[in-house]
């Protein structure tokens, strides 16, 4: 970390600055130039937040030169992470998709889906049991009983759940989850990520909407500094001006968070777009950069099916998404 | 709510659809025109998702018509909402000052700066004790001990006690807290607001970094929703592009809110502009624009506080910012 | 295009907007429901401005119903726009890469690397003459040299040249150039787009930094109000709050403007990412999910060329690169 | 400036930099720690572009220490600049308002609203003749003929006129316009910035839409580095996602701007916010923070304006909202 300081600084200042400093352990390079004094910290800053560097009065500039995470950093970990899920293995050169409906509405529903989408080889079953929903009027998902419409699922196809947690009082219904999501709103749920880190589940974290990349990857770490290193992360499109889709996928995020983690990097184009006939152009474009996987909203009947509607693809578009998406793969980013 | 349906739909989705919005007792109205079918739905649209309806095949625009969120709509409720605190009274024209530091340290630093911004005329004192950060090594905040250490403070000077909780674990925690603070990341933390909405403490609740003004009302009606109507909104800066300020303050949402909602909003000056000298000018500009009050970052020995520094002010420039703001409150807009 | 009214809104007010309207020759449906009325018009709605008809007193709402760029729409152009320069075509299912440095430095410069491209299959030459720089101090490009430089390189290799303009006045030395470029930073300079609807050369029209789609299509309308019907989108990444890429680029704006529009839609992966090995993945999903082409930046002389460094690829690694798009083309999304 | 060097970089790449970074004779401080090699450079670093410098292989990071601008920086010339139009004092303690119709209509309408806001107290007149509209098919404004209305109005009232120019090639017509005034969307436009750098008027620089306070102040340097210092800066508001105002009045930009520069600051509420109820709530706002004055959209008939409606004032709001101003100005941060 180097720090700028402010011109015309007190000498008292610098002293209390230049001793806490040392206090925490960091070896300090001084060196005072015409217009300004820089100082150079050597050791773990890891433990200090740049706002808080910045917010002392003497400082005028803070830059990290090492990265402030470091289970995930690729620098420490050069291989790949692969999270493995039942038969399916995320990361490390392994594509899998992860298929399902926006939530779970009924056994008869969430079965016909999950055979259907096993079929075409999806190799996870999604679906929402806790929505998180802007509106309290809304509804809210069938929480504690969509979870058990989800283990019927695993039991009749095989296929391992993924599915969303909202809260940390609800974990011990997610015994039996075999990847639990963090939602978007929730990836700064700090409470909730220490917990995650004490389970040995694999965690789906999914980049926050206005989140950066360095701040996805502080998310991970809190899992990771937890024990748990099966974390897999989820660009599921970020806020901007643009009103025509619901979010816009940053997709350049994918190779960028490749080159700096080990982790699997997998691609939600549902949600991100928020429109069903732009899911196939954006799963080959995700795969044609190098995403580990996707995850995709698959529903059996459209017009009935109010939580998600345009977002999600019948099965049969499923399919033949499916069978693009492994033609390309040939031909992808390595 | 307006249904703008896409040309060339099929009868059979235009009867689903109708029928549908008919099983959920909706008065329907459908006007065919030339190049389009407007559909206006009349009736309680309060737990339709604007997203979900127009992710829906048929549908090409959605828009609302009347607000989603009734509680805090000051239409339903024309006159302010005035939350009371002990001896301080927040909206209705009352103008209250809640100070305090960033962290709480130790018994000393806290009883001083307490009695210290009394004097000065704050009705509140703040300080984190459960302190959310990006990195998991960075120092989360002396939690339980820093909830003692604020009893101790309110028993010394009366003040009530404002802090922000991080989970619905940590609830039995603030028994004695006298306002529950929810911070910009935890704004749309679903779960922790129901819960809040069960209890009778009011809730001083921060707009989320990139959330808008319908978002914050949204998360509003949820605490109201579960029967707590002492909600105090924050307008505490928005994420934009610019880097020289840590946030960006956006004080037109003042006027708007209480033009839209009956309850008290007041502003953050400090954690919005991360600087302590736009704090001043940043407080009497909330004033000037009608804000019923503020919260400010104030702390007795900054250049050892290393969790605000910039952004705090000292005791003395905070006595000179509370006179100042007094002498501009005749001239504010109401 | 749809207006919601106020409530309570005085009946002079209504006459007057509906009489307004009337001279304006579009025919009115006035829809008056318990809550609000609702007024539907039908016409060419194009002249009305939504921001202007949002900020009278008595209307609460504006939705518009069909799109306000009609030359570029393609509801009324179904066939794919096809632009002819030299041999490359553009649009229609044919896949053109521009490339060539960032900016013209020297003829050696030039002309080596634009017989480099031309061997790797790029299809037209890009370089800068006229550099638009945030400092006034930075170096401004070679200007009217560069231009001629573009010329040299042209005669010796027959690629067509694709260069930017900054002004109007500047028309005259662009005669001989194939593609003019308008920037990012001019994607609003409506005088300029004006001037270049009257000419018959092919435009190379760039989004801005923070535009919409919509604010895209409707700069590509005004150059083809003025008859000049050869404009070529380009995609180029759009500001958000991520700092590790310069910019972020919309991949899902590729296939939403194939819908939208008739006209061709290229993919500048090199500004978009700032960063020269996200270059390669980028292209390769731009490719994927259906854009009509690349613009690439490439330089034969990375560590000396400083204006573009780690953006540009060397001739090599855009050979690699042509080689691997092309390969990828046959599963890309049609 | 400070260059973060690339762990592992080639020693060829590192003595190319160094040699061309002392062929610009800069003074370099090298500095090799442990995990990353520091560059420091000593002298006028205004012409190295950060993108540029960041974008080179060996680069990790680059912070600026100095500002790049020069002219417009208080650093180099304390004492406020004061921009003297006819009797109207811009900056140095007076505070002045620039009011008037969005658009030039007709004579009648312009001279009775100046004379009108000239009562209340505005020290200059504004009025669009050239309008920057995102529909070609929008009315562009009176041109010419609007220009000569506000010569009449100036005739009759003795007010300075303030309007807006669109292109280089329109100056001839604003020889008798008192403050020119380059739109948000031109405040990138450099060749129309160097011409009017040229010139001898005062301008009147708005903020673009997505711009930094830092490129704002670039825009403004390039107008004096041609020479004319007598640029007004002007914050209109920022681009947002917040949807309920047009833009985002970001007035922490007042005080900031104030201790960067010398130049006068002005704030314009009416396009920031689009809501006529909101001007005199964040004209007071600007006013308590420190602005150097207000520029307003008024209008004497609004019912039947078009171009501006709810965003404009009747001549009775405007001389309430003038004396409320000046009551608070007293009381405003200095």
């Amino acid at each position: 970390m180097i720090l700028v300081l402010n011109e015309n600084y007190e000498q008292k200042q610098f002293d209390n600055l230049i001793s806490w400093l040392k206090s925490k352990d960091f070896e300090l390079h001084v060196s005072k130039g015409l217009e300004s004094t820089v100082v150079g910290l050597i050791g773990d800053t890891s433990s200090l937040d740049t706002d808080m560097m910045e917010s002392l009065d003497i400082v005028k500039l803070v830059k990290r030169v090492s990265e402030p995470y470091k289970s995930a950093n690729r620098k420490f970990h050069p291989l790949d992470t692969v999270v493995e899920v039942g038969d399916a293995k995320i990361g490390g050169g392994n594509f899998s998709i992860i298929a399902g409906p926006c939530s779970v509405e009924s056994e008869q529903q969430l079965c016909s889906i999950a055979e259907s989408v096993k079929k075409s080889g999806a190799g996870l079953l999604r679906g929402g049991a806790f929505k998180p929903r802007t509106s309290p009027y809304a509804f809210q998902g069938l929480r504690q009983k969509g979870i058990d419409l989800l283990m019927a699922a695993k039991e009749k196809t095989g296929l391992p759940i993924v599915t969303e947690i909202m809260d940390i009082s609800h974990l011990p219904l997610f015994e039996n989850v075999d990847v639990i999501q963090v939602g978007a709103r929730n990836m700064q749920n700090f409470e909730l990520l220490k917990e995650l880190g004490h389970t040995d589940k694999p965690i789906l974290l999914k980049r926050g909407l206005s989140s950066t990349i360095d701040e996805l990857l502080m998310s991970a770490e809190y899992i990771m500094a937890g024990g748990n290193e099966k974390v897999i992360l989820c660009e599921r499109g970020i806020r901007t001006f643009e009103q025509k889709t619901r979010n816009t996928l940053d997709l350049s995020a994918i190779p960028l968070l490749k080159s700096l983690t080990h982790l699997p990097i997998i691609v939600d184009p549902s949600h991100a777009t928020g429109i069903a006939k732009l899911v196939e152009p954006m799963s080959l474009a995700a795969a044609a950069c190098g995403a580990d996987g996707l995850i995709i909203e698959v529903h059996n009947d459209p017009p009935h099916a109010l939580c998600d509607g345009q977002q999600s693809l019948t099965p049969e578009a499923f399919d033949d998404l499916a069978n693009k998406v492994r033609a390309i793969l040939p031909y992808a980013y390595k």
